[in-house]
């Protein structure tokens, strides 16, 4: 798929089709990811992969949470709230494949070129990695949705993360059944009005 | 340019050409960026560019500050240090734009999706901006580099960034004079040993 198809096709994506997903389609996107700048060439991306559904499960009780914390804070504007209820934030139990996606700081354990005012340059390049991912996943037909409404405090604990590791991010991973329109699912459902 | 064509031959630059940038490059660029995943479609990657040789004059000044601060790290290992100084980190005086690319945090002042447990996922939805960026001007023929090594504070006060702007990074944008091999850099120069 031509470049700016990709860039322009992919969509974060909460609705998704029962297929599961080739390994080949996702080793794709890994060699993908790891062509992404990274800080110092540490390549700090580490891909964890969540398949059992009762691992799933968990992470949507976390989610479900996490949503009634943030829901919370919309009582003050009922249509606002009432706009965010309808809205389908996840796909963890329905896609077949999660993923967390974490950046491993125990490359500091050496110097490493360019963290010398912030190691969040760290987290920065892991995220260039996440987008050649989707745009991977994108170009193969599937699609991801990134879930950041969760404490990742208790995912590393379900998962048992190592303390070094930071997450970024679950993804919930599949064949989309839908592409909202050709738009981001949020501009569809009218939370964002814009040009 | 195919997706995966132009992920892997997208290089972090530091050796460029005197040739100028068509704004039609540039504007396909932020074009790409502005399609990045972004938490609670915020969008909030803001681009400022620096075309004047005076100010980018300034920018390499405190990059060679910062730049002696990380060498001092390393003055316990001479042979690290003697390659750490032969690697040309930047290309600032010599590509013919410059790019700061912030996080306007300005969006958090309404409720926001997916920022109640960090608002970091901001600079993340960034990060995946200038991925898009970056593979767009590739396909075009042109390439940048990331300067992490540089005081962003002083680079704030030097440009009069707002204040609820954060800044990612200071990028060298040109037509690239070299392609490392096809490789990264800093694995082209010995820096990291790596398959």
């Amino acid at each position: 798929m031509n470049l700016f198809e990709a860039i322009s096709k992919r969509r974060d994506t909460r609705h998704f089709l029962e297929d599961p997903i080739p390994e080949e389609v996702i080793g794709v996107c890994l060699d993908s990811a790891s062509h992404a700048p990274s800080v110092g060439l540490t390549r700090p991306a580490r891909f964890i992969f969540v398949r059992d559904k009762e691992s799933r499960s968990k992470v949507y009780d976390l989610f479900m949470e996490a949503n009634e914390r943030a829901l919370e804070l919309l009582h003050a504007d009922p249509e606002r709230e009432k706009l965010y209820s309808s809205l389908k934030l996840e796909g963890i139990r329905e896609s077949p494949l999660g993923m967390v996606v974490c950046v491993d700081y125990s490359v500091l354990r050496d110097f490493t070129i360019g963290t010398i005012y912030s190691a969040e340059t760290l987290d920065w390049s892991v995220c260039c990695a996440i987008q050649n991912f989707w745009l991977a996943l994108t170009a193969q037909g599937y699609s991801m949705g990134w879930v950041s409404i969760l404490n990742f405090a208790e995912i590393k604990k379900m998962l048992t993360i190592p303390d070094e590791y930071k997450i970024l991010g679950y993804f919930c991973i599949g064949k989309p059944a839908t592409d909202y329109d050709s738009m981001p699912m949020l501009k569809q459902r009218g939370w964002v009005q814009e040009e």
